[in-house]
């Protein structure tokens, strides 16, 4: 059996990027950028005034000086300034030419209506002067970064309406098994509500992603090759979940088979979430995902977070933070690597009593999985241990 | 002047929960849940075979077992199990009568078609009990939590398909100045493109809000004033950005105020975003942001995200985390909290070379905001420092 690391491996290898789609600036949030961006003009892209006041030369020490001119923002000055003069000014607005200083209007008293007198005469230009910033030509965002909302402002500043990013992968869901119906229906004998979908779309929405949702698949070897020949055909990443055990009923490994996908692997040592199998057919992939809900949602951030945060132009990362343990820990087998659900508050962290793979409800009071290696026995209160965030 | 610790007082004073609305549990996902949620049925809903193997009497101790039944998951078992008898069962299906145990397959062998023989008889059940995890009527998930991927999956497997949720607030845009253009359009002579309202909407989105952006205003008193109030009409929260300056052409404090909107700050000692205005009409909200794009992206983490936060029932914090200064940093005013944009990594802070308040280019090369207090001059290498990721 392989374990976690070499099935990550494995996927990891199979992962690329997916390709370039152009998307309008305001829907390109968290999106990674597909082409480097230059600047189209210098900014600021002129003299600009950085304060509200006066502007006037600063080698100019008069007594008083005439307001000659009034430049509001967006507007251009109308004329010179001469010795003795200035002229009203907006941030933001251009400096007119003969000026090169701003005096704040805190610093000044107005002795007429056209005729002000300077108060206080610093030194500070209060001047933004053109190209400061960024120079016309200058590259102003990197291929490869990740677009936040001040590289959305940049975007918007030098005049990208749409901008190319990485795209995102068309991620169909399929739940298997007889035992399932939708939530909206009261469960009759012997079934349960089909709740790993829902949870998986709700995954996939966190990492910005609309997976596609395409119902219960009852087992039957048929309809479950059918469904997956089809679910492959209007997706990138291919998630069952449910039907990757053991036994008879399990058809999903042989219809994964049958539908002519390569099956790499088919269990982890990996504890939950044993029986996950993984296969793919060009650069499409089918994640056998386990039935058990904790196991399918431990398991897609395992594996499929990071195969997706590598076809979308980010870093495969296993998420992992330290945390200290608050209370002695000890398990019975260590033949697999383990994920326990924990309560982390203040860099401490408190495994939660938890009945096994079926029991969600654990994960509702946890705020972390904590691993535990391949061979570990006991932890004790104190020990540095990792966690990934759910 | 207020201090940015008052004016955020001043802020989450005003802001209240939005209320109740009801969402389709897929569309659920970063929501507080507004009911709380009681169990309609026991978890497992049925004795329930953990493994793939042979349902059985633990106290059946047969040389040989003959294969009476064969449940898969989903079918309800046809004949109650007797002495030296067993039934084919898979995981997930429910157990039959005069069970109380499951073999798993692996600890079996298969000596004819329907006989079998126990390689290795343990003490474990394998069996998910009725009820152990939730039992009817339970509450299974608090109002005022936030719903995660496994809050969904509990929602859905107890036939939740819509859920009550506190409200977000429409949050509408509008820019203000004569000096702005689209970003699809070159700006002409002394004008710049409009890069804060889709900063805004960017950081809004972010939230998880689909901002409404109703466009550039120019620098007229009755047009700004017209537009404020239909503005206010179809939001909850206004931001307005631009024109909250000292000057002549800074109408918006004026026009806020002939809008019918109290207004209770109209300046912060912070550095940057000094001029930003904050008001009320009812239990709806103006912000006026600085036009200055640095300022704005700060102003909005500083007071707009707390206010949101506390509307739609989460907790407002300030999002700061610690981290160590990896290099000396001095100023030269200390009467304004001021904040720097820094490079974290592996908890140690650098700050970044920064021009002021427009230069939105260094804040994509910052990933945090470093908070120096009021009347800190000099911090040295290694001290703590509170750092507000971007």
């Amino acid at each position: 059996m392989i374990s976690a690391q070499q099935a990550l491996y494995i996927v990891l290898s199979r992962s690329e990027r997916l390709g370039v789609e152009r998307l309008p600036i305001e829907k390109a949030l968290g999106r990674m950028l597909a082409e480097k961006i230059r600047s189209d003009m210098d900014t600021p892209p002129f003299d600009r005034s950085a304060m509200d006041g006066f502007a006037m030369n600063s080698n100019d020490r008069s007594a008083a000086y005439k307001v000659v001119d009034d430049i509001p923002a967006g507007k251009m000055p109308k004329r010179q300034i001469g010795q003795g003069e200035c002229a009203r000014i907006m941030t933001g607005a251009p400096l007119p030419p003969g000026a090169d200083k701003v005096v704040k209007v805190e610093d000044t008293q107005l002795i007429s209506r056209h005729l002000i007198r300077i108060k206080h005469f610093d030194n500070k230009p209060n001047v933004s002067w053109r190209g400061e910033d960024v120079r016309k030509g200058e590259i102003v965002l990197k291929a490869g970064i990740k677009i936040r909302a001040q590289e959305v402002a940049i975007l918007a500043t030098f005049g990208k309406r749409k901008v190319k990013v990485f795209r995102y992968p068309r991620v169909g869901v399929i739940s298997t098994g007889s035992e399932l119906v939708e939530p909206g229906k009261k469960p009759g004998p012997g079934k349960i509500r089909n709740s790993n979908s829902f949870m998986l779309l709700a995954q996939l929405k966190r990492l910005g992603i609309d997976g596609i949702y395409l119902g219960i698949v009852r087992d039957n070897f048929r309809e479950t090759v059918k469904n997956i020949n089809k679910a492959i055909k209007v997706s990138d990443i291919l998630l069952l979940t449910g039907g990757v055990s053991v036994g008879d009923y399990d058809f999903v490994k042989e219809a994964i088979k049958k539908a002519g996908i390569k099956l790499h692997f088919n269990k982890i040592a990996v504890q939950p979430g044993k029986p996950t199998s993984f296969g793919t057919k060009g650069r499409k992939m089918v994640f056998g995902l386990p039935g058990n809900p904790v196991s399918s949602l431990f398991i897609f951030d395992l594996l499929v977070r990071p195969a997706i945060d590598r076809m979308v132009g980010r870093k495969a990362k296993q998420h992992l933070g330290k945390s200290i343990l608050a209370a002695d820990f000890e398990r019975r087998h260590t033949d697999r690597e383990q994920y326990v659900p924990v309560i982390q508050s203040d860099s401490r962290v408190r495994p939660i009593k938890f009945h096994g793979s079926a029991h969600m409800q654990a994960l509702t009071k946890a705020n972390g999985l904590m691993r535990i290696k391949r061979g570990i026995k006991r932890l004790l209160k104190g020990a540095t241990v990792d966690v990934r965030p759910i």
